[in-house]
């Protein structure tokens, strides 16, 4: 598993990538075009994300539901964008039971379409109003350049639907969901994230308004990690989801969607591993601390293991994710190396003399070598360990801001944003026309990622076509 | 919701079935050809069953991962009777991304081929065994007859995949699964079962041996409620699963498959519920109590709803999953009606009479009527309702297993059995030759359902051709 080392992020982040996704165990290549296994270790940090996402939603008056995986391919063509944007992605079930079909069903790509439709059955007056809805599962966009986690032909997710009575009520929940996903990223991944506005060639196919969450990975490109859209009547006009208001006036109801997928997991990669591995924040990492027991011979082994084993049990029985890692057929260095591989978040370390003299040795895996080395006391262990993950959980957060910010220039100069775009994020007076952002796409190869909701109070000047400009967007290549 | 009366289930149990499902909010059809969607109420009754099963799983050292939807066609002919039993049920994407796909692949029916390919991949050695690794999804299989719950193209299901090193180390992980499954029937969802072996002709295509738990519908027909098979080394062969064992000899690994899918909702729908609706076992249910205030005015709604939002507060603090139907625009009679239809197990009445008496009424949902109606002190409501919950799961068990044992009959001449499967169920001894199996499925639409591993401990003769046969089998029409 660990025996050659990573290429560094420096030589070739890519490769440091697609090798570090399957080395660590998070998952493999699929022998579907486009596809991914995601494996035992990085289904469980799945679980750990949508646990903490799903209590959120419910907390905020949300419920599941289930709506097929196939789509009458007549349902895309009700919304004219919609079937733009997802038509050329489409996988398509042309036979079933050995039979060709009357009409072609797709694998879905994204669900609007089949919920507008029950919708329209479900809605009849303001009192079935809101209809908060989350479908957690996998959707399949028939992508031509495949990476694990972050662009796969088939990906998990969950998208919420929902429709509201008003304008006002749709947008209050698109802004309700971003900052659940800030929260989510902040407080769980440990991803400094910025909110604001999509322009109009970003948005989603058939919205009116795309919000968005953007995190600077490690090569400094930007990744899109969320995104929370409203659509008005889009969607309630082509699906026909209308109701009688209180005024007992037949009126369309208000949508919006929203989704994080398991492309979070290729930020948490890219944002916090290092040149050994993967960095697990904490709160998510499905195995939070190791015990690796030291020995060399049997007793040793049994005047380890004694420790080891009740230290073990001391961390577990206080609710910490752990793992004893007593394999007899490889090294300690080996361990070591496996579990930095795996981004474990703490290493707990028993060797004879730890033994003898109430000790244990701890290695956060934010700081390599000896930086993160510590021999601690095994009375109040459980405290000291709580307390280091929690230190290297805020530590993450840290040290992910301060790179991101250290990375993000203001210009207001169209040479500087080519030259900063190269390796960094540009922060510019922008136009909001879509002539000057094709211009910045062709020339610098960077796309606007989105207009912060927190603008400056002063106004500005496009930063391509010189003309006044009353807000600020982030320029940057992206993922 | 619950305007019109449900067709009895004397006058129609399909019919009754059929509404059921539908106007308890568990479910509606889709717009996809034999497709359903289940709606959040049943959504949330699957979260329910769900999470105990995945608990369960977790203690036994199983982990979760993510298979793609897709598999290439080409995998289902590696395993002779496998293709045998799927190819004809099978949806197929002939397309991707505009392009006409070099090989087909089917939405997943079951996910063995795609598996094995990856143990394949995954195991080397003995010390990579056991894999105990579980699915959790939805799987297409092309019904043509199609039934809510019971019978739909797409269904939701989790699917467990092992491999061992031993025949014997299988065949407890077979048994092991069935025991959960049989303790889940038996604990959560308050349905007896019989556990035991299928027949040749019953068994999973491609496995070796398959067991079952069986349980008789309110109709007295079976339901299939879980398998799990064992499979000796058919896919190990078939998809190159193999280790080097202890002393170094390459060999092939031993697995197993198994599965509750979503038809156990359909299973307690038709064990448990009554003319006026579902009835849910407690344990399970998403809204274990409802509380439902009366009032004719103003004055009244202030002083009940004071007591009725008390009441609310203190249930959903001692951790009951409760309701409050506060609407105002249905009687309490239409609440009523509509709580039933839902199955709710436990409702609360509070009354102006109630607030000045410190009382309220309770009506379980399994005793309709007068004989499952109490009054009872508001004073330690808490604990009563606790109480109530426990003892209406016992009283559904206890009633589903009295229903069951009165109508399993014990029959030794050929002709009783054609006429106890028109109405129950037959237990009797059979040569397990597939002649005389196909004999009783031709002349009495019976299907063998399980060999119990519990057996007699003396002999008799097989019911139809009077050869000497050591054990006994369940007959029964099923679904």
């Amino acid at each position: 598993m660990a025996e050659d080392k990573l290429p560094t992020r420096a030589e070739d982040f890519s490769e440091w990538y697609n090798q570090l996704v399957v080395r660590s165990d998070m998952a493999d290549y699929a022998p579907v075009r486009g596809c991914m296994v995601v494996k035992p270790y990085g289904w469980a940090l799945w679980e750990n994300i949508t646990s903490w996402l799903d209590a959120e939603f419910k907390k905020t008056g949300h419920v599941n539901a289930a709506f097929p995986t196939l789509i009458p391919m007549s349902f895309f063509e009700k919304e004219k964008e919609h079937v733009e944007g997802f038509a050329p992605e489409l996988a398509v079930v042309t036979h079933g039971g050995g039979q060709e079909l009357e009409e072609k069903l797709a694998v879905r790509p994204t669900s609007e379409t089949i919920i507008g439709h029950m919708y329209s059955k479900w809605v009849k007056s303001w009192r079935d109003l809101p209809l908060l809805i989350v479908q957690w599962g996998s959707v399949m966009r028939w992508e031509l350049r495949t990476k694990l986690f972050l662009r796969t032909a088939e990906f998990y997710w969950h998208e919420g639907h929902t429709a509201h009575v008003s304008e006002e009520e749709a947008k209050e929940e698109m802004y309700r969901i971003l900052d659940i996903y800030e929260r989510f990223c902040l407080e769980e991944a440990a991803i400094p994230v910025l909110k604001g506005t999509k322009s109009e060639t970003e948005r989603f196919a058939g919205a009116q308004i795309t919000t968005s969450i953007e995190a600077m990975m490690w090569d400094k490109r930007a990744l899109q990690s969320g995104t929370s859209h409203y659509f008005g009547d889009n969607f309630a006009k082509a699906f026909e989801i209308q109701f009688l208001n209180k005024d007992n006036k037949l009126t369309f109801a208000q949508t919006t969607s929203w989704a994080i997928s398991s492309r979070i997991i290729g930020a948490m990669i890219m944002v916090h591993g290092d040149d050994n591995g993967l960095v697990l924040p904490p709160r998510l990492a499905p195995i939070q601390a190791v015990v690796v027991p030291i020995f060399k011979n049997d007793a040793e082994k049994e005047k380890v293991m004694e420790v080891a084993d009740r230290i073990f049990s001391e961390l577990k029985a206080a609710g910490i994710r752990i793992k004893m890692d007593d394999r007899d057929n490889v090294s300690s260095g080996f361990k070591f190396n496996d579990w930095e591989m795996r981004g474990v978040p703490v290493r707990v370390e028993i060797g004879p003399k730890d033994v003898e003299k109430g000790s244990v040795a701890l290695a956060r895996r934010d700081k390599p070598g000896k930086e993160g080395k510590s021999f601690v006391s095994q009375d109040g262990l459980t405290d000291t360990v709580k307390n280091l993950l929690t230190d290297v959980q805020a530590s993450l957060l840290k040290r992910a801001t301060e790179y991101r910010d250290a990375n993000i220039h203001n210009v207001d100069n169209y040479e500087d944003l080519k030259n900063v775009v190269k390796d960094g994020w540009g922060f510019a007076y922008w136009c909001e026309s879509n002539e000057c952002e094709k211009k910045v796409k062709e020339e610098a190869k960077a796309t606007t990622r989105n207009i912060p909701f927190n603008q400056p109070e002063t106004e500005g000047t496009c930063i391509v076509c010189g003309k006044p400009s009353k807000r600020k967007v982030y320029f940057a290549k992206a993922y």
